[in-house]
């Protein structure tokens, strides 16, 4: 794999992670709308961190996601600047477009694309360019799921 | 005010904060339920941990939100792990009891108890033991507000 020296990952038979340490590309980048800041999200960020030594988070923005007919309930500075208060996140920036990934790995030195494993398979193009892997999602976990049960509190039974 | 030898803020006629250096006692504590994670906790967070060295939250835990009568949208440990995601957070403990605050003051040796300004004056009689103040909100943004916003938007709207 061009720009990266050292193998970073491996799928294990059983689909568990063997993760090797980044070689002279320590950066990593992740994309995603993280709406609705959860335990998922935290628990993503701090896996892909330990990864390497930089962890770069592409923030949906509201615009991006408009084209997709995705609302989300946090406004898109409101989430970078939640993105921006966490311990694993070194760096945010806008994502915009579908084709910006290949760029972004470029002018970031980026040696690990890392997704949720709700998308596997769908970035494994990149591959020339850095290596590719999908980390599985925190079970029972998710915007979604969290947005349905607050739909069924009632709010004056909440605070 | 007995255990801190250097006053520590000053409401000015405006309102606004003039805050001095912390002295011997640099950590910060504050309490609260943190439920759904949003830009106005962040925007607290930040402001408590520039006054200090180190920013204790006491995470109120789900026995005692139902005590209160509240119910929250994420489990108390998804809270204390986002909390703990949290670069402005330097230690995370429960709240459980509403006289643990004398206790946990002199424990961890604080200089500074802070909370929002919807709890000004509540908690005055603590400053015997350190300073206290209360931080302005940030405006418009709520975890209520925010309930009540995904509970008018449509599960099928969103993702």
């Amino acid at each position: 794999m061009a720009g990266c020296e050292t193998p970073v990952c491996h799928i294990s038979e059983r689909g568990g992670l063997i993760v090797q340490t980044l070689g002279d590309n320590p950066t990593i980048i992740t994309y995603g709308t993280f709406d609705l800041f959860h335990v998922g999200h935290a628990r993503l960020l701090r896996r892909l961190s330990a990864l390497g030594k930089r962890l770069i988070v592409g923030c949906s923005t509201d615009e991006f996601n408009a084209g997709k007919g995705k609302r989300t309930a946090i406004p898109y500075h409101h989430r970078v600047e939640i993105l921006q208060s966490c311990r694993y996140v070194s760096k945010v920036i806008p994502e915009n477009s579908w084709d910006q990934k290949r760029r972004d790995i470029v002018k970031y030195k980026v040696g690990l694309f890392a997704m949720g494993s709700d998308w596997a398979g769908k970035f494994d193009e990149l591959n020339d360019l850095c290596d590719v892997i999908y980390l599985p999602r925190t079970q029972d976990v998710s915007t979604t799921e969290l947005k349905e049960l607050i739909q069924r509190m009632r709010v004056d039974k909440v605070a």
